[in-house]
């Protein structure tokens, strides 16, 4: 009798700056038999992310992590059981985990983030952004990190990506100012428009800090930064005193090349008693439960909206992330699987 | 009838760089008749601190505050009760306050910090160093922002200094490994010898880096900052994963002149899960009480030890003031007023 085959998006080589196709191989496996306490996942969506790139290295890097020429590409799935040796795992269950680009999976169970309990009103994709990591990391850095409390001004750098939107809307439906930054008037349309931001500031105009200087007239109390470096140390002198950065990544940072910029403005971190903190969601796995039911009502009332772009089969996986990476998606991107 | 005579020192005008005795007038003047609720104080001791330069502006700051040329100069002082309209103080009660930088003060208790109750095997000085605001400032930034916890390295830079001091002594009585920065061999020694560090670095060397990571061979759980800048950013590749940063002073920024230094370690705040952190003493005042009980205790055993160099008479402050700018000073630089 054969096994399950499973199509997979190996990591074949290490890219300089954009990736090509040829960086990748898929390839088709025969899964081994199910073991004791395993189960066998059928993947429905993927999801893509930028960290995946930092994890093919080739000068960048992620949190010191990469992955190794051969391996899976690592990435989070939606998936269906459809077989079980597991008592916690049934045929059936909705679950989001660490499957990687691949079709179909095995697991113990360790590499799952969470069980999805569908819902009326939520789209089973919604698991794997704004219900998901996405939703979690923007409600973990502005709640859990950003203390932040109603009246308050929330600024958040990449406020159309799907974290960036979502701690807008978390903001506003917490009675905070949310003020987004974006590149580019349409990116700052939807930012006002579909997520209901109070202003959206274009870092592409040239004039920024005037920008936000006029949209956060009583200073800012949190920024959500996802940029770093120099858009940083331009908005410190914004920031008001006991104001909180929860730091949710560095995508400035990702593809520099040569001496890293320096910020100058970090004595007003003594000056003004600042709060700088990195994070990553996955630190916050004991309140994910907290999080998600919040999200999951935000979403479901309509309050918290996202987009995403979908590419359909796992062959695509390699141009779609490629495409990701140019700016080529609205929203989310995701792979339909099967 | 005639009222109290107090001696003060005045802010005459702002210095360019390093005071001079010039930029300081010493007067004689009568206090008023006591007013309901009021009390008058004998100021027995002043504390010279570093932020007072600050204060007195020509091109230095210190969080957005200055004086006003022709007001007294600010400073806390440690005083004792000589008449007394107020039900909260009684004659011969000791306190701490802000009374400025004069012999007399009537106070309403406004600018009262605590009430100091003497006890066996402290001196009354201490209430204003290692007992006083350098201690809870030590306090403070080691436990309540640096959640210093027993095992882990705390790493303090201006470490000779009375507050620098105290976090090294505070966090080897905690079970924590101290190590120090000082600049010069003589201050590097007073650090292991006289309070107990583990290590002390000596910036001078010129090979800081080498010298911390050797002394810290499990890394730095915590730095607390008293310096900022190019320190800082040197250090930020020794933190460990998940490291705090209590940010308490940048004194390698007070004098600086032209543009300040870029850090460009900032994306491993986003890497390592770091907190950054400024804080000033006066935001934990709900906290001070437990803070004092502690330090007390430290220094009646014997583990918290500090220096003291004492000018006698407040005509000699302005001059003793100087001299701690310079570095003349060995420890906690006090002056006797009476």
């Amino acid at each position: 009798m054969m096994g399950t085959l499973s199509t997979r998006v190996l990591f074949k080589r290490e890219p300089r700056g954009l990736p090509t196709v040829s960086d990748f191989e898929v390839v088709e496996t025969e899964l081994p038999e199910l073991g004791p306490e395993q189960f066998l996942v059928r993947g429905l969506y993927l999801s893509l992310d930028p960290y995946m790139r930092m994890l093919m290295g080739g000068g960048w890097q992620f949190r010191g992590s990469s992955m190794t020429p051969g391996q899976t590409m690592v990435g989070r799935v939606l998936g269906e059981v459809l077989e079980s040796n597991h008592a916690g795992f049934n045929v059936g269950d909705h679950v989001v985990g660490g499957f990687g680009w691949q079709t179909h999976a095995i697991s113990d169970g360790a590499d799952v983030d969470f069980k999805v309990m569908p819902r009326d009103g939520i789209s089973l994709t919604a698991y794997l952004g704004a219900c998901g990591s996405n939703g979690l990391t923007a409600w973990a850095g502005l709640k859990l990190i950003g203390d932040a409390k109603a009246g308050e001004t929330v600024l958040v750098s990449a406020a159309a990506g799907s974290v960036g939107s979502a701690v807008g809307q978390i903001a506003k439906a917490m009675g905070c100012r949310a003020i987004g930054i974006a590149g580019g008037a349409e990116k700052c349309a939807l930012v006002v428009e579909e997520f209901g931001f109070d202003a959206c500031c274009d870092y592409k105009r040239g004039d920024l800090v005037a920008q936000i200087a006029a949209a956060a007239d009583n200073g800012v109390d949190i920024y959500f930064d996802n940029v770093g470096a120099e858009m940083l140390d331009n908005i410190l002198p914004l920031l008001n005193k006991f104001a909180r950065v929860p730091v949710c990544g560095v995508l400035s940072q990702y593809n520099a090349e040569g001496e890293p910029y320096g910020v100058k403005n970090t004595r007003l971190i003594f000056d003004k008693s600042l709060r700088l903190q990195g994070f990553l969601v996955s630190q916050y796995r004991d309140r994910w439960t907290e999080g998600r039911a919040e999200l999951e009502a935000l979403v479901a009332s309509g309050a918290l909206r996202y987009r995403e772009t979908v590419a359909i089969g796992i062959h695509n996986a390699p141009e779609a992330f490629i495409g990701m990476l140019s700016g080529h998606n609205l929203g989310k991107q995701l792979v339909k699987l099967t």
